[in-house]
């Protein structure tokens, strides 16, 4: 009889605590069987070290393990801790006596490209000594930059949100009988997994967003405002998507434009995205009504726009992550593989993390359309599916109630 | 047999549609009796002295009028065109005679204060020359700020977005074992109804929001940091929600402070919220981790958080108002009087238009905590009801569908 132990890293989505769910439920499932107790660190890894971590079965009942799967956030807490590159440092002999002590035979953890290189470190350190404990990675990202796996738990959600609220504010931009341009900013520094998935956004052809810029090629001022101009030449209210991480040919973000001039009363710079220095550049080139909608982190938050798909494949994700470790594996992290796309279905998988951590998945260029100013067909065929499925959030008082720490 | 001729004007709302919805279907009922056409007013008053205007038979199925009751923005176009002071106007006797020329007998404008001026003018213009058109007015705000009305349709959606969505920005700011702040700027120039709704968000005593400024009561930058530092004996990250409007003791608005110095490479103001200048000030002064969220205009086109309540209301007050047109009333609009507040029941009432036309109903000083930095339970008392249910809206391929003029 062995424990389990699961960490939250990195950044949040709406679905990472479905897969925190999903590990605890297949958890609980072993329980009495090869599974004693499954704990949860408090602020992942780091947290952990400082020895801060709760026990799964006290925390949770029956009702408020099952509104967890919709509760957004880290539930556990999360951090951005990254251990040291040197295995002989005194933290890893810590660490495992820690987890020696607990009895820990299962680690598993949640998060991105930087928790990979933690669960990557810890178990390079197991196998240099010999330790029984697994390790497994449990993918999440908005971002949907992970290598060698179809997609990650959480780009779905925050898809179908970019995809809705565009919608929405696009509907909304068109009401008025005047020219007008509204810019929307989306999360995604090196990829433009996100910001492409506004392309879902268009009811008909020609429909808004009319223009999408993704941060995989270089972006140009110049070229921007004679798309704006032609854009125009068929409609009055334009909706122009564009990932936080834009650059230009030299690779500076043209956020920092905006940021380079801008001083408070403090003389402080004042840090605004590219979004809204794009809405001024645009507005003083051309003269016209320009706004810029920054969607921050309800991208990452907003539970409305769970996708069912995406809520399912994270629970299973957790689930898979369990069972794996249990039958032996470590050092890997489990992965979506495509096995059809029309019906949409894919299994689980695992792949090395050490060729994971650290890497970026960025849009391939052949998705991008030529003009670099829009996403190809391609791209929405692999996202379109990602979306689908509405989840109903438990509501208490006409809220979303969500389930959280004392 | 007479027309009946709707428009919309002012800032969208979530159910402004639905309003429109009430009107067309009441309409219809009372069509080969009472009513010929249901026509609708393109981009407003102003879209309609061009000539602008549609058949709502010819404009929808029966599929896509239901679809209409859960497409925000305004389908019919919107404007913000204020008529001509002077009832000597061409103008008016122009709009008469294509009123006549149409045979129109009644008039419905869905929108707010200013849209109220619109139906306070053209009732007066219609009384001085003995015409037998009907004028009543829609009331639609985010803002609730219409004077005898317990409320206004559009503000309930809002609240719902507004509170939910800062429950959601509060759990995501509480992952990370770092003292933050998080300020959510939330729509309301003169009003702070929308941000009060905030306190809504709160789970248990002590959750976030712990500070909410509306622009009832003078803003001290001063003041502000000292409760943000007793905020922080307490809780490690907070949330605060601040009005665009909020202003110091000398009227002038908090965003200014921010606008009057920052410039782009153009020399150009970079206009941002008041928002972004909070986050700026902490960040400066107490030397934490601080980031700022605009709401912007998804509080008022978010569809996923419509309240029915707001729903039914507005459509309720669409089908009122063309029952009263068709009783002779004019130069009124539809209120709300809440008959009881535990079950919570509202009537509809009539109201003249004249004495709510560019008036402005702000929260009443007592329904602000002392401090200045909350509301009352009072304010959660008169806000709660009007949040309640949820709506579905019809999706397709993963989204919501919203029908929208070809």
């Amino acid at each position: 009889m062995k424990n389990i132990l699961v960490g939250q890293s990195g950044g949040p989505t709406a679905v990472i605590n479905s897969s925190l769910y999903g590990v605890i439920k297949q958890g609980f499932l072993y329980r009495d069987e090869h599974i004693e107790h499954v704990y949860g660190m408090v602020n992942g890894i780091e947290g952990f070290i400082r020895g801060d971590y709760l026990d799964m079965e006290k925390e949770f009942s029956t009702e408020t393990l099952e509104q967890l799967k919709t509760t957004p956030a880290a539930y556990l807490g999360s951090c951005r801790y990254k251990l040291p590159d040197s295995l002989d440092d005194i933290v890893y002999s810590k660490l495992f006596a820690r987890l020696n002590q607990m009895n820990i035979g299962y680690v598993l953890y949640i998060g991105g490209n930087d928790s990979m290189d933690t669960v990557s470190k810890l178990s390079r350190y197991g196998s240099r000594i010999n330790s029984p404990i697994r390790f497994i990675g449990v993918p999440k990202t908005i971002d949907n930059d992970l290598t060698l796996t179809d997609h990650t738990p959480g780009f779905g959600s925050a898809a179908k949100y970019v995809a809705s609220t565009v919608r929405e504010i696009a509907i909304d931009a068109s009401i008025y009988n005047t020219k007008s341009v509204t810019i929307v900013e989306i999360m995604g520094r090196h990829a433009g997994w996100l910001t492409g998935a506004s392309a879902l956004a268009r009811q008909f052809e020609g429909d808004n967003p009319v223009l999408i810029y993704l941060p995989e090629t270089d972006f140009d001022e110049n070229t921007f405002i004679k798309q704006i101009e032609k854009a125009f030449e068929t409609k009055k209210n334009l909706v122009v998507c564009v990932s936080e991480g834009i650059h230009d040919s030299d690779q500076k973000f043209i956020c920092e434009y905006g940021n380079s001039i801008g001083t408070d009363n403090f003389g402080h710079k004042m840090l605004a995205g590219c979004g809204k220095y794009l809405e001024n550049l645009l507005r003083s080139k051309l003269g016209i009504k320009v706004r810029s909608v920054e969607l921050n982190v309800t991208q990452r938050s907003c539970t409305a726009q769970i996708s069912m798909t995406d809520l399912n494949e994270a629970i299973e994700a957790g689930s898979y992550a369990v069972i794996s470790a249990l039958h032996g594996h470590t050092g890997e992290m489990v992965a979506f593989r495509r096995i059809s796309e029309s019906p949409y279905k894919v299994v689980c998988t695992l792949q090395n993390v050490d060729d994971i951590c650290n890497q970026e998945k960025t849009v391939p260029i052949q998705w991008i359309s030529e003009n670099h100013a829009d996403v190809t067909e391609e791209f929405i065929t692999y996202t379109r599916p990602l979306i689908q499925g509405n989840v109903t959030v438990p509501v208490k008082d006409g809220l979303p109630a969500f389930v959280y720490r004392k």
